[in-house]
């Protein structure tokens, strides 16, 4: 269970204070506020704010192209034709501020999307909770050996229990030791930006996460890929169902064009082109290396 | 007149739709949303979204810092703390929506800044209007003679007559001429992507433009400073009252330690340390160049 | 001709100086370096610095995924898998520095790309040259009537000849006329920041602009695409060729997967493979739109 | 030593290929390059490439301000003039490329400056190496009576005696069981993309780091001050000592108005104005919080 009582009476609280509005809101993404929605074994993905809605992006898009848009009385038609053709800035015009309570290995890639802003949690102000990510049974995965940055089969029987206390009895202890050098009792204390050191990356931290729908897009597509690693295509996932209640024609056409959609080289859409008049392609007579032409397969296969 | 009847009522329609919501709102933003606040002849400024009050600021700064920041109970002394200390991520949690209308020499100026998010409007697509911006008889000014980049004392009598005469009559005949090639009375009519180059750079545009709150600061501080052009100034100041009314305690601090404060180079605190343990700092004795120690004796008297 | 005597006398002084370095050097940057290299009627595009080349791409890969890279030997083929996979920091690792020399309205299209680093020549500080892009013949077209924001057919004969003297008269006058505000020849003169705004955008300016080589990429695909403005896009068909002599492995990985690929939706990758197994697939059994199922045929029809 | 013969090997093979350019170089960032700066017990900053030198700043602003900085003949005099009145993007025309080795705790500090390009060893690819920061005995400080977020006295005897072993004893423990969990001797072995999460936050990772000069000013005027985390100061004060090979006048401007330099807010000069007049200024006269009125003390003591 991510939350204290203490924070579910502040997400109460919060949820309580109904105002009045003249922006854009949504029903929706209204239903979502503040609530926790769990991820992993202790984190959580709560939305904290919103700017527009599927109408702000269409709004944008008409500013720009001018009367000319306006014949496109559509507004799902217009989203998806901005999508198609990569004009980026009218989703820069809403926006979304998370909290998200996530491991620290997990934090690392994320904080690489750097067309964000984050506030997270200060270790050398404050001491860290006593919170672990420990994996799931279903969760703990052999080195893949086709893949060298995947994962393979789940881990079975003893191997998988000896992976599990390991994990368990070295955060413990890491936990126990952080505290013990912090103590005040009958000793000066280890300053906290220096304890912090000993603490493991599946310690769990948190951030406010503020981005704008083109960047989260940006986001989800690699994130919520089946190659993105299993412990932040949780969030990743988390996530698309909220910007699914928040910006649903958006979301569509995001489907559609980015999530499902491939992209083929010159090489292979040449290739498809010939394969379509009748002709036998094969590695050899495509153009392209080995490598290239599994995955072209694969996209061929739907596989 | 900036706004037309139609537009008016576009913005009286969007006025009169109240919602319900639970996020953070600010009833000072509320009364300005959608306004146009006039600019220049023929420009304005309207607030079309804002996320976020001065509460989101120390709470996202609450996130960072934690259990150490609950003892600074008072949000404007939090506030004015991390403005002092240059925390800038608490202040990018807030996010403000405008659409401006201004004359494409500002548009230029202004676009330098680049963590922000752009709509403008596109004369590839469309055909930009009839509206010029002519400085008003007390905007008209001569060059500086000190000062390179800035306007000295306004014209007077025929020479500013000739000037006022000159912009109108090259506007007109620029915009003319623009119609004429574009039409297609008679003739082919030029790709409007073409015509536009016609057009000078008092020419107005519009755009959407949003961006968080510590790089609105950032812009403020140079365009509301008394060194910017007029014509873009008179923007940032239009934009300081509406973030007065947004978060008031965060531009207090901003008018404080940023508009307000100065930036002193070592040689010249030093200097401010000698003076005031009774000695007699020349421009000789104080390490400085000569522009220096202008611009510091200009600090130190205030103007 | 873009270069005065004074410009090529110090292009020829800078590429004089021979020095002996330890960094990476291209022979063939080596060889553009200072040149200008002329694009439309006044423009130009110089190489001022470049750091990194092919191999700066695969160390910075080799960093990240360690002992793993070091089995594809091959640096091609690793540079190809980074840009398939969309693995963009490794190009973000070269750099490279121009000198722009570019009319207004095409300066303020390249703006929007907002990853990049700017100086522009200040009209605030300093006057313009009277320099105007005025196109060339087969350069002044109709406006499209199948495309809101493109060209059509070349205007021929008087209308061709009318738009032409219509172009190089209203220049003419506004820079005689922005001459005649600043002049201090019996009267104050003008503030050169206001006198400016009689300029119409076909008026040179230039800047130098320093970027990465993942965004370099990101312009040269939006901007070297056939729907580019053909004003911006002869300056990036210029800048290709130079980044062909600098990168040539990432160039060509680059043109294969950007330039000549293809981005399908997930609906459209069905109804490929739905016709790869036999099946006639119309616009009504596609679940795509009209607009889209047009595209999807132009795509398979490589037009 | 955080050098094996074999890395000392590929750094003297890259410092012995000599080549000619006709590039800005620096002689004495030639003699930087590739070489290892040890920083910590075990971490390192290397230069690998850098762009551009004092001139690039110059030049880049003459093409900005044209003939007007012209008269500013001397180059050191116009690049305090830059610095002083924050004209950023002169600055941004110069580039380093840094190779980091460096505490996880110190690069998660690090990765917030956002405007920068980072390749990081992946952990989930590869396997890390078994080496830990451990303090140095006057780097091992109890936590601040006075600063939430700083360090005290040092902690002395026994307790520091303890705090060592702990540390070294948790490092050693965790990564014998990151390798028991990777070793495929008798079992599956866990994806390393998990495995890694058993690893603390003083194990060492290693990056490229590529950011332009402006950039690299920011960073340091906030890491190498004094109330910076020690850990991550020594990188700071190491690339200082770089930079000032670098750009030595735009060093030297930095020290003095940025490193050297104080920000008095608007009342904090107004107090120095009537105490240079002669009048006895308290906090309570002065307007300012007890925190404003001791940090203002501070600076008028240069403590």
């Amino acid at each position: 269970m991510p939350l204290t009582p203490e924070q579910q009476a502040e997400i109460d609280d919060a949820r309580s204070h109904t105002r009045q509005t003249i922006r854009a809101t949504v029903p929706g993404m209204e239903a979502h506020l503040y609530k926790a929605h769990p991820v992993l074994d202790h984190g959580f993905v709560r939305v904290i704010d919103y700017m527009g809605d599927d109408q702000a992006i269409t709004q944008a898009a008409r500013v720009s192209y001018g009367k000319g848009t306006k014949k496109v009385t559509n507004d799902e038609g217009l989203i998806r034709y901005l999508m198609r053709h990569w004009h980026s800035t009218p989703f820069e015009m809403c926006e979304i501020k998370l909290h998200v309570k996530l491991p620290v290995f997990v934090a690392r890639q994320w904080i690489r999307h750097r067309t964000a802003n984050v506030n997270e949690y200060s270790a050398r102000y404050s001491i860290l909770d006593r919170e672990f990510y420990i994996p799931a049974p279903d969760a703990l995965n052999a080195q893949s050996t086709v893949n060298n940055q995947g994962r393979g089969e789940v881990l079975e029987g003893e191997e998988a229990a000896r992976v599990l206390e390991l994990l368990k009895a070295d955060s413990t202890r890491a936990y126990d030791n952080y505290e013990a050098m912090l103590s005040q009792d009958g000793q000066k204390g280890l300053a906290r930006e220096l304890a912090r050191m000993n603490l493991p990356a599946n310690i769990y931290t948190q951030w406010y996460w503020k981005v704008d729908l083109h960047n989260l897009f940006h986001f989800l597509r690699l994130r919520a890929d089946a190659h993105a690693q299993y412990e932040i295509r949780v969030y990743a996932e988390e996530m698309c169902k909220i910007v699914a209640d928040w910006v649903p024609m958006a979301f569509g056409a995001f489907e559609d064009y980015r999530m499902g959609g491939v992209q083929l080289s010159g090489k292979a859409i040449d290739c498809v082109r010939r394969m379509l008049k009748g002709e036998e392609v094969t590695q050899e007579t495509s153009g392209m290396s080995a490598g290239e032409w599994r995955e072209f397969e694969e996209v061929l296969n739907g596989s």
